[in-house]
């Protein structure tokens, strides 16, 4: 979708508006209610998305009036900044943009990001449009590796001749364009550290695969750029965490959404990627036991919340997961497959569960 | 400087041991000593380093000999897998790999990643060669663009010609070759989104310099990297910050060293960096502040802390700097820039204070 097709949304949205108040009417604002209320797991599309529930915001109403004049000026600043120039901007420079005192008062417009944020999410469900085709992004972190070649504002990037770096990968992957794929299969992991083992180990070069990290959570960047790799190109993505309860749920967020983005599911989800490892049963299999680390209160308590959540209570391959890690007191970390050797990763375990399809879904 | 320097470097610590042992001595360590009653300020040089102090470490000493034991064992596996392989591993991994039984007792040979970590600077201080020529790696992060062409792994990388994403920078930048590099000087900062936006306006272009950005503190590969395009290719660096206490302490460490990583200063501080902003100057010549942000208890006492740093505690106009913030009792980002427009910092504000020389020191 071009930047004029998301212009030209904004605009009919304002037009709405005005005709609205020509008619001598309030104007008025509908949209998909955004709070937890609403917030379904749906079990057939098996992702995170919004019910059918829907708020009205109108300008003559005293509780609705900040917000409404929020969401408007966003949505002005947005259509004529970022869409109208051609820019894109994060999330922090949106509230520095709409930071504003509303004149004859002394009132500012936002106060704090939290309302630009909330405006940019209305934005979001108000016109179906992504905050990526609003030109909004949110942080950029992660690199990539693999028998690729994109081109990206007009430069050619071959993702095989990024030498020990790898392609640093933007906070939007929404405009890249995918002039040769080669790979038969995604492997994203959460953990830098583990991408410079394999990409030294040439291991996307040997398997035929692309390797992708973050540090931590998957950015909105990381997730969009898997989802078109496994949508547009029929790619397998295939995810590698730690073996504890933090590493479950970076999985499940890409694969079903997450609480705070249910909004955007459909633009973000990957309902067919797969957990590969590290699992309880890897620990037993390649003898890792020794390098168990033990469970604090913490972990304890976000297994619990995890395993209610709608798209964990019935996974009982994943609920055998949580027992096991409960009853061995114990998480375990990718890099304690160093222990067996260094490349003991790239040489043996990961081609064997992925030969193996020795995957968690 | 080659894997076989310094595997033959770790060879002659190896046998140097074995021949206090033919001789039957107690075999002894000789060390700077680390801790902070050894670190010290160089006024002249302009760094933070170890002083002359020097510690012994003997295997026949009961307060010793784990240690002792851990330095050897963390020395011959950096030997044997990373040197011997020709491949690196971070400070996790090696953790993973010298952590195991000791043979004959239940005793492991190290419990905690500290543990192998100091074994790692002990190594460093005593064979003089940098973590990086260990091949053990830190933390990988960070973006780069800019016209200047390297070689690294074999690839031959355009940082011009990265598209949106930037090169992504490995944790180690010791192995890279630059081919061509053309700039006039290197801009590094702290926040990623700050990259996008002088990337996207393609101020490396427009400015004929690099730009270079983490998430929060310089990695060490960063760190190297800005180094080496300071010493090697004579090019100005300057830091852009927030205007805070934690930006002035992030460019500290980049200009002069930090207390835990005193003795690799030489290898990795620049004396001759300047600080381009943000400034509390800046906030009134540009107008921000209405965009302050108060300070809390913490600003105050790591003002009160930093302050009183040898490095900061003689220079006048880093402490007008603290001064001003706690008179205004505020701090400011660098995206308060974008109050002014999208690209003011690109188009106005980054050119004009650095045509103007406007830098700290």
């Amino acid at each position: 979708m071009s930047k004029e097709k998301s212009k030209k949304i904004l605009e009919e949205f304002g037009d709405n508006l005005v005709k609205q108040i020509k008619k001598g009417k309030n104007p008025e604002i509908e949209m998909t209610l955004r709070n937890l209320s609403n917030i379904i797991f749906d079990t057939k599309q098996r992702i995170l998305k919004l019910g059918d529930k829907t708020q009205n915001r109108s300008f003559f109403n005293v509780a609705h009036a900040k917000k409404f004049l929020q969401t408007i000026d966003v949505a002005s600043v947005i259509k004529k900044e970022l869409l109208g120039s051609g820019k894109h901007s994060s999330l922090r420079d949106v509230f520095y943009m709409v930071k504003r005192t509303i004149p004859g008062t002394n009132v500012n417009l936002v106060d704090d990001q939290m309302e630009s944020d909330k405006a940019i999410e209305d934005l979001e469900v108000i016109t179906s449009l992504s905050r990526e085709q609003l030109h909004v992004a949110a942080n950029k972190n992660g690199s990539v590796a693999g028998k690729v070649v994109i081109e990206d504002k007009g430069d050619t990037i071959d993702w095989a001749r990024m030498g020990s770096g790898g392609w640093s990968i933007p906070s939007i992957t929404e405009e890249i364009i995918f002039k040769k794929v080669n790979a038969k299969y995604v492997l994203y992991m959460e953990k830098a550290a583990v991408f410079e083992r394999l990409n030294e180990d040439k291991f996307w070069e040997k398997n035929n695969c692309i390797i992708i990290s973050s540090q931590g959570q998957a950015t909105r960047g990381i997730r969009r750029l898997l989802q078109r790799l496994y949508e547009e190109h029929n790619l397998p993505i295939y995810v590698l965490c730690d073996g504890d309860i933090y590493g479950a749920y970076i999985y499940s967020v890409i694969k079903y959404g997450s609480i705070a983005l249910a909004h955007a599911s459909g633009r973000l989800t990957i309902p067919g990627v797969k957990y590969v490892g590290i699992t309880m049963d890897d620990v037993i299999k390649y003898d890792l036991k020794k390098h168990f680390i033990k469970l604090n209160d913490n972990d304890y308590a976000r297994i619990k919340q995890v395993s209610e959540y709608d798209w964990f209570k019935d996974n009982k391959e994943w609920l055998r997961q949580f027992k096991m890690m409960k009853d061995f007191n114990a998480k375990v970390e990718i890099q304690s497959l160093t222990s067996k050797g260094i490349s003991f990763i790239s040489e043996k375990y990961l081609p064997e569960k992925i030969k193996n399809k020795e995957f968690l879904d």
